[in-house]
Order: structure tokens, then C-alpha cells, then sequence
């Protein structure tokens, strides 16, 4: 496998070998999860729900089933969502009087209910989320995590009092965005995407972009200004302290399995996944070398290191099959395990036992009295690695262009000077065969001109190929 | 509200005032989770996670939408469902070559992924489960938890060598119900469904009954023997140590948001839910009892007493709104809070803090030095007392009969001999205008006679009204 080589094969090749998901389900563009990815996945989640529950976010779920008027009602959103919907118009023998649609986002399911809990300046901020799966019949090339049409998602809406409020929940979810991406040790970009990029409905759009070894750029999260577009149509108002009645100003956020792929993406190797260990199903795995006739001493041992672990709260596999060493670490390093720990009789008579690394393969011997802090200090170490090794990749990547001609079809993420205007920027997409990302969150010192119209500006956006 | 006048409206209104579920969803059957029916919910499904782990079933999660021809593989299982599903027939505008279904149930998507997993002995048992949704049209009327469209759903799906091991997976399975039940207070009794109420496509079905007090049982949990019926059509073979090629034989478990329903309707009370100590989103709720400018050394203590709480792992809200202590007390008797704790200035001078059981409404003055013992052993008695009373309740209500005529249309559960002929069950059911539930799993003492052919016979069989 080689990752460097022909990245969307080696991606391809290492979900299959790992056993992140099964793709052989007889419906395209659904997979299954295995136990190993959806266990990674569910981990994923666990630190969204914790993130949520810090931030006084309520868990919700709304039913799947959308009814065709109430997704009809704001137009942005139904032309950019109608194109990719899947249609319930069957139940039971019969043909539905009203058509109903799975999903693809849960603005339009939502939206008629929050119309009802919202009702004075008392229940606002209303802060909710959900966990559930989305469909999007989606009709290009299919992906394992990055481009599915069941796709398992988190979606965060809220509703405030005015557009500041509204701005300061965005702060928020920053953060979140923010502490999560490091648990995950992935580096990301904060762009404001383009007007015609934004999300159907939306005022404005932020976009988490991280960059995959292939030098597109992967769209990790997305949050959402809606200023007052969508509690017009759905009619959500509160009556203010004066009595008087106003629009509740909303936004969401949004992340999906596509965390798993740019885990997958970021920080594999040509040996198969890296995991971070925030999120590792299992965070050790411990390998018996055993010599013949001493099994059971050496075992024992092993059971007990183990229990020592997960007693201090690791996740924890040890691999008594009966083969070979090398071959345990052979799967153990496709499935990404960080750390691994091998223990033999002649460790034991010298009081140690043996650390290797997956992100470094580095060995070392460790004081075995001292297991449970040297394995904390270890996985903290790769994490920082990891996150490490992928910004200093993101950095490389991310550079100044003076010609679009030059990065035409490249890998990598280019800033270039932008007038703002919308003919220059989808001008610029054509000519680099690239996506105009967006304008970066924080103010960039740019002094330079619009490299279509030649305008001067203050202005850059960046531009990449993109999943 | 009076729960033992009127227990439909009762129920229905119970749900809507404790804010367990929105049901102005705009489409029929469809339900909305809110905050606290979904924390409630999770809370279970959290439990079933822990004794699936403690079983080593690995959790997986397969695709809702069902390739129709998967589906139509198992003859009866088609048959039995076939008329209650959702149909896909359109996508982004197009027609489908294939029609998808929204899975009832998933056998039909899992095992032509079990035929590829399941290659060797050596991979058996596979023990498997989902927490998903499930849809069926269902046309009777709706009522929430026990009768939706969009279904919570927990199922397990196990593969084994053979007839015996799977035997096996029946028996850990009824085990698992064991615990679970217990933890939501609600007693059962675990009956074989009669050939005629098989699940589609099952050998044998075992289903754990409860009881309500409208007097109708409610089905809380199935469990089903496969034998090969799937295996077959499925082509779910395996090699076994000789090189033989052999079906594998199947066992699903199944669970539902029912489980809520039965909380909900087995356990409270004219003054709304009482929710089982183990799964209720609040355990304990502290409300300050505030004399004017004590406000706030009595509000501090307060805080204290939940960080204390929190600390010992309980799920704790102090109620901190500015309205009076009688109208907090009425909200969570509704909401069925287990415990309440009071706090006022005269009972810290005295040392002691006021415990109020949602269940007995029994209140008590406690050592303020010893709350989290007290906490421990009072929500303990809680539970045990919740599920005295619903045995209670059950056992009074299970009575033998001597003539179906008698029973008509009664409540409760009525206890009939049977001469085990289909005709003489269904005649049954017919002249009691109830289900014939079956026959219980451990084996009752009986001499009698069948009520309708006059056989003499050793089986009995129970009867109810069912939801």
C-alpha cells in the first residue's frame, strides 16, 4: 500500500483491510459499519455529545419521514437540496397522498416544531442536536466516509434572540469545532465560503477544510448563519420583553463520518491506519512473545498488564491467537492501534516490558512499574505527533500564487488576491479547475490585486481541488 | 388525571404534560423525541449496550434502505411484512430501477452480509446487534411508544454452529431481559407465541409480556429461533472441522421504545410518570425552600448538596426557577423524578435536608452527614417498591378460567387449557375477543381439559387483550 503513490487507492485498500466498513452492500452508495468502524465512529460521537452537553445543547431526534410542503418552504433550500432527495411515495400497497422524503439535512423537520416550542424570549436560546443518519442521493463517484448517500450525521440548531446572539453561538461552536479537531489531531481552515458555495437558505456559511495527502481539500464541518431566512417561511417568533413579536434568529452545525475519512486520509501510512488515540477503539494492544513451554507464565502476565489498563480507563485488546507475532503485528498496525505492547519472558525477568509506537515505530523498553504513566505519556506523545506531522503538512501545502495559471490543476491549498466579485471568482474556478474555498475567518495582511480583473484589493481567498 | 378511570386518556396525556414526545409532527405516526423522552430513552439503550458488551455481541449498523429483492427472499418473512412497509421509488428526480424499502426489520439487510462473514467455524458464534430506527406503516391508531410509524429499535442478530448453541444464544438472551427488566422495575412473562403469531419466517418465538393497567398485556421484548429458515435462502453456510459445508442457524432478540411505554404506563400515577431510579434522567431533583433574605445561604447549600451528588454519580437537578416550591414539587411529580430533596433554612440549621419519594410520597427527614448513603439506599427502595407493586399487580391479575364465555372481554390475563390445534386457539380468541399470548416458557402443572374441543390436555394457554 502506497499512500503516496496513488492516494485514492491506498484510501480504498486500507478502509477494506482494516475493517472500517463493509462495501459490499447490494445498495450503492450504503455501507455497512462493522463493529470496528462504527466503534471509532461512536467515540467520535461520544466527544460531540460531551462538547454539547458542556455547552447546555439538548439531545433531540426528529423523525426521519419529511412531509413535500414543509420542505418546500424556503425556496433557497429546496433548489439546492431537491436535486438529491430520496422519495417515499409508497407505503403499505398503497400510493401516499402526500409524498414523503428522507432526510437530507432536518431544517425542514425541525423547523415546523420549533415553531411551536418557541414562544417568548424565555425559551431562547434554544440550543438542540441531533445524532441520525442523512441520505443524499448523491450521483458521483461514491467513497467510503467522504461521498456516501446514507450518511451518518451530527447536526447542532439553534434559534436566539437577535443576530448577535446568533454570532456569539457561532464563537461557540468555534470552539467546539476546535477541541475536537485536536482530540482527532486533525489541522483545518476556517473559510467563509463564497456566496454561490453557501449552504441553501443560509446567510452566511464557515466551512472547516482539512487537507487530505492527495492535496484536495475535505470539507469537515460546516457552520451556518441563518439570520432570520428560515424563521420567516416557518413563521418561528418569540414575543420580546416589550411584548412585541420578532423573528428568532437561527444557526447550525454540522460534521458527519467524513471525520472518520480525513482520519483515515490525514494520518495513515503506507502500514495501514494511524487512529488518534482520543478516539482509538483500542488504544493498546498487548502481544505475547511466547517461548516454548513458558506460554502460561508469559500469558498470565499479559492478562494482568491488561487488567491494570483497563482498571486505569484505556481501551485495551490483548491479541492469545495462535500465530505468529509478527503476524498480530501486521493487523494491529493496518487497524491503527497507537501503541502497542510486547512482553516475553526475558522482559518479565528484567522487570520491563516493550512500547512500540505506530506512528514512529519506535521501540522502547519500559519500566514495568511505571506501565500506566509511561502509557498515558506515550499516547499523549503520538497525539501530538500526529496533530504535528499533519499541520506541518497543511502548512507546506497552503501557499501564496501570483498567476492562476501556474497552480492550474495542483495539489495543494493557493491563496490569491480576490475583488469579491462572483464573475472573477467562478472565472478563477474554471481557470485553476479548482473550488474558490472561501476568505479565511481570520483578517490576512494582503495588499495586491483580484488576479482575473486586476482590481486592487485587501482580499484573499483560497482556492483548492476539493472531495 | 386519573390513571385506573381512563388509562388511554390518561397515558396520552401523562406523555404530552411529563414532555416525553411531540406528537404535532406533521406527519402521521411519526413522533418527536424530545430532550427528555430521548435522555430517558438513551439511558435504556445505554443499559442494553453494557449487557450486549458484557455478552461480547459486537454493535454494527446497517443500512435503512432494502434492496427489494433482498427483501423478497424469505417467503413468509415477505409475507408477513410486505404489507406494512415504505416504498423508495423515486431519487433526485428519477425513477428507480429498484425499488428500496425503509427496513421493518433487518434480516433482510444483514444477512447477505452475514453470508460473507460467515466463512468458517471458526468465525461462529457471530453475535451482532443495531440501535436503530425501523418503519412500518402501521394502520391502526397510533399512540406514542407503543404504537409508532418510525420505531426506536434494538435488535441482535446471532449466527451459530448449530440448533443447540443457538439454543444457548435463547437463554443468554432471556438472561439479558432478566437484568434489564429489573433495572426498569417492569415484571413479564415470557410466552411461546403460537405457530400463527411466529414471527414471520421464525421456527419459534418467545415474547416477554407485561401487563398494563387498562388490563391489556403489551409484547416489551421478543426473542426468536431461526433454526435455518434465513440460512437458506441467505446461503449462510459455514465449513465446519471436517470440511463440511453447513447452514448456520439464526436467533434475533428484539426490544423497543415499547420499553418506554411500559415505564410510563406501568409505573405511574394520577400525578403523572414515576420513572425507575435507573434510567430516569433526573434521579434526584433539590428544591430550595426560600425565606425571604435567606435566599442565598440556602441556595448556596443547595449547589452543595448537587455537586456532592454529581460527585457520588448521580444524574441531579436543582430546581433554581423563581417560582413557588408547590408549583416545582407539581412539574416533577409529573415528570416522575424518584426523588425530591427540600432544603430550607430551618433543616440546616438542624443538619438535616427533607427526602420526598415520588413513589409513596413519604417524606423524611435525613442526617445532612450521611446524603449519598441515604441518596443510594432511597432510590434503592424506590425501585424495589416499584417493582413489588407492578408484580403485585401482574400476579393479581393472572387467573386461570374455566369457560372462555366468562372471560369475554375482560381484563387481565386469563390462564386456559388448550389442546395445542390452531383451530381450537384461534376459536379461542375469536369467542374472548382476545390473543391467544401462548404458552409459558417454564412448564406449569395442569390437568384439564381444551375449553373448546374438551380434549384433555396438560398445556395451558394465556389469553389477554393486547396492545
Amino acid at each position: 500500500m502506497e499512500k503516496k503513490e496513488n492516494f485514492s487507492e491506498w484510501y480504498a485498500e486500507v478502509v477494506e483491510l482494516a475493517g472500517l466498513t463493509d462495501k459490499r452492500y447490494p445498495v450503492k452508495g450504503l455501507n455497512v459499519w462493522t463493529p470496528y468502524g462504527w466503534k471509532l465512529m461512536r467515540l467520535i460521537d461520544e466527544i460531540i455529545r460531551c462538547e454539547m452537553e458542556k455547552t447546555q445543547h439538548q439531545e433531540v431526534c426528529f423523525p426521519l419521514l419529511i412531509a413535500e410542503d414543509q420542505f418546500a418552504k424556503e425556496a433557497d433550500h429546496i433548489r439546492g437540496f431537491g436535486d438529491e432527495v430520496y422519495w417515499v411515495t409508497k407505503a403499505g400497497g398503497e400510493d401516499l397522498d402526500k409524498k414523503l422524503l428522507l432526510r437530507p439535512t432536518s431544517e425542514t423537520a425541525m423547523y415546523p416544531i420549533f415553531n411551536l416550542w418557541v414562544r417568548s424570549h424565555a425559551d431562547l436560546p434554544l440550543k438542540t442536536f441531533q445524532l441520525v443518519n442523512t441520505f443524499r442521493y448523491d450521483t458521483k463517484q461514491t467513497r467510503a466516509f467522504i461521498r456516501v448517500r446514507e450518511i451518518h450525521f451530527f447536526e447542532a440548531h439553534t434559534c436566539h434572540i437577535d443576530f448577535e446572539d446568533a454570532e456569539g453561538q457561532i464563537e461557540e461552536d468555534l470552539k467546539i469545532m476546535e477541541s475536537l479537531a485536536k482530540k482527532l489531531c486533525i489541522p483545518y481552515l476556517v473559510l467563509k465560503r463564497p456566496e454561490w458555495d453557501k449552504f441553501p437558505g443560509a446567510f452566511y456559511s464557515l466551512a472547516a477544510d482539512s487537507l487530505l495527502p492527495s492535496g484536495k481539500t475535505m470539507q469537515i464541518g460546516t457552520i451556518h448563519q441563518y439570520k432570520e431566512n428560515f424563521a420567516k417561511p416557518y413563521e418561528i417568533t418569540y414575543e420580546d420583553e416589550k411584548g412585541e413579536h420578532r423573528y428568532v434568529h437561527q444557526t447550525t452545525y454540522g460534521m458527519s463520518e467524513r471525520l472518520v475519512g480525513a482520519i483515515v486520509g490525514v494520518h495513515g501510512d503506507d502500514l495501514g491506519l494511524i487512529i488518534p488515540p482520543d478516539v482509538a477503539p483500542y488504544q493498546i494492544v498487548i502481544v505475547p512473545i511466547l517461548a516454548k513451554g513458558l506460554q502460561d507464565k508469559v500469558t498470565l502476565e499479559c492478562e494482568k498488564l491488561k487488567e491494570e489498563l483497563l482498571k486505569a480507563g484505556f481501551r485495551v485488546h490483548l491479541d492469545l491467537r495462535d500465530v505468529r507475532p509478527g503476524s498480530k503485528y501486521f493487523d494491529w498496525e493496518i487497524r491503527g492501534v497507537p501503541l502497542r505492547i510486547e512482553l516475553g519472558q526475558r522482559d518479565m525477568e528484567k522487570g520491563v516490558v516493550t512500547f512500540v509506537r505506530r506512528d514512529t515505530g519506535q521501540k522502547k523498553e519500559i519500566d514495568r512499574a511505571k506501565l500506566v504513566e509511561h502509557v498515558s505519556e506515550t499516547l499523549r506523545e503520538i497525539a501530538e505527533n500526529l496533530l504535528d506531522m499533519a499541520s506541518k503538512f497543511l502548512l507546506e501545502n497552503t501557499k501564496s500564487a501570483a498567476s492562476l495559471e501556474d497552480i492550474k490543476g495542483k495539489a495543494g491549498i493557493f491563496k490569491v488576491g480576490w475583488c469579491e466579485g462572483e464573475g472573477c471568482g467562478l472565472e478563477m474556478e474554471e481557470t485553476t479547475d479548482m473550488k474558490v474555498l472561501g476568505t479565511p475567518m481570520e483578517k490576512e495582511e494582503y495588499k495586491g490585486e483580484c488576479l482575473v480583473c486586476k482590481k486592487s484589493t485587501e482580499i484573499v481567498v483560497y482556492l483548492a481541488k476539493t472531495y
